[in-house]
């Protein structure tokens, strides 16, 4: 188990003021918490621009369900890049469009080029990467 | 069903080099659908901006499921908002992390609310709304 | 004169072992002068959001002088919208590009809406809006 | 001087008939001029994303000019770097408030380590790196 640091942080008050009239409008219960969502963002962020670490991310594609041999080309590449996606959800978000989000694991280059992959394929309408994280390294 | 139009653009030789390298490079087949992209992406962008529109969003939050009674947290709140959230994907990272992602359907502004409150619970290790689109005005 | 509060922030040891060793090789020197800038940045992004109060932005944009009409497009515009447009600085980037960044003040509305304009010109190659602030409220 | 080449791009006319009034917001005069700043911003992501091309950016930050040191400081670590940093704008905000942009040459990643030391300098209020380009190879 891990164990926990306390430091303290010295701020101006009308800074603190708006800071925490904010973070009440998203819910936060303490500054504590908002200030580490901060810190883990960042440390994610920098994560994924070394390229060289494990990391998860999810794919989004929204495409039209009828585009003949869309479905069949999305599931082949899924299939060849089974050791990095983990798992998929399929939603169908009226009679004609499907949304798709892949949960995939790997360094984030080879992430970044699934992606590329399945959102460069001809019938999706849009699509978009999110870079998270496996969660290890961040306590 | 809808009809196609076809309009020239007109383009540096080397620039045009340059961007059929990078859309070789990301899987596009033809320089139409790679401009499609873009465009879809440009609007979608525009349609979240507006806040107006019904939309579609992903919702990526990565947590420890041994926190005590985020689980039970992360339910109740999806249960408040069980009008906007279509479904959800749950993967176990490893024996610690979890990785959990909401297809959420609703106003832009609404869609962001819930991210915000999603992302700030406690426990929460990293969070991020991927903002998307009903595909239903983006032939 | 504002004043100072300070307070305490309980966080993963391990956490912050990662985020000293980020913020040290950023340049550093305290966490609370860290954690300041990653509140002064969202509380920045909020007010751009809003698009109420009166803010600052910078537009940098990059073109070929040689493209006839540009410069005295350029210059048109910027006088069209010299209350906002508070001063520009032009570097010669090479013996073709010139590289302008404007600084403008007023509603985020009324820059982006100036940043369209002058990134949209027939002849600017890349143009971007940077979004800061007056510092007023930024203690 | 450099040729041009003309190709078609066939699209929905819906999906058309949106960008148009979207563009025309924007105040693009033509699709053409559009979607070459839509190739032309995607070739500078990348440019940035590589590291290793020269390559140009602004640095913003906002501070408040009765910091002790500060001026000082930017000043030393804008020497240190002035074979990066081309020309400095300076603002005078308010009373107590200034901006100043530094257009910045060199590989991204050393302009990214500047930045990172400016926005980080203890009274520097709000910082943001601007990537754009040397527009050398963006016909």
């Amino acid at each position: 188990m891990s164990s926990l640091t306390r430091f303290g942080v010295s701020i101006d008050s009308q800074l603190i003021k708006k800071f925490d009239s904010l973070i009440g409008r998203k819910g936060y219960s303490t500054r504590s918490e908002a200030i580490r969502d901060m810190i883990r963002d960042t440390l994610v962020e920098e994560e994924w621009e070394s390229g060289k670490h494990e990391t998860v991310g999810t794919i989004t594609i929204v495409y039209n369900h009828h585009t003949r041999e869309l479905d069949h080309a999305l599931n082949d590449m899924q299939h060849q890049s089974f050791h990095q996606i983990v798992s998929a959800l399929h939603v169908h978000l009226d009679a004609h469009n499907c949304l798709e989000v892949l949960v995939v694991k790997g360094k984030s280059q080879d992430i970044k080029k699934i992606a590329d992959r399945l959102i460069g394929t001809r019938g999706v309408k849009h699509g978009k990467l999110t870079m998270t994280t496996t969660g290890r390294e961040l306590a």
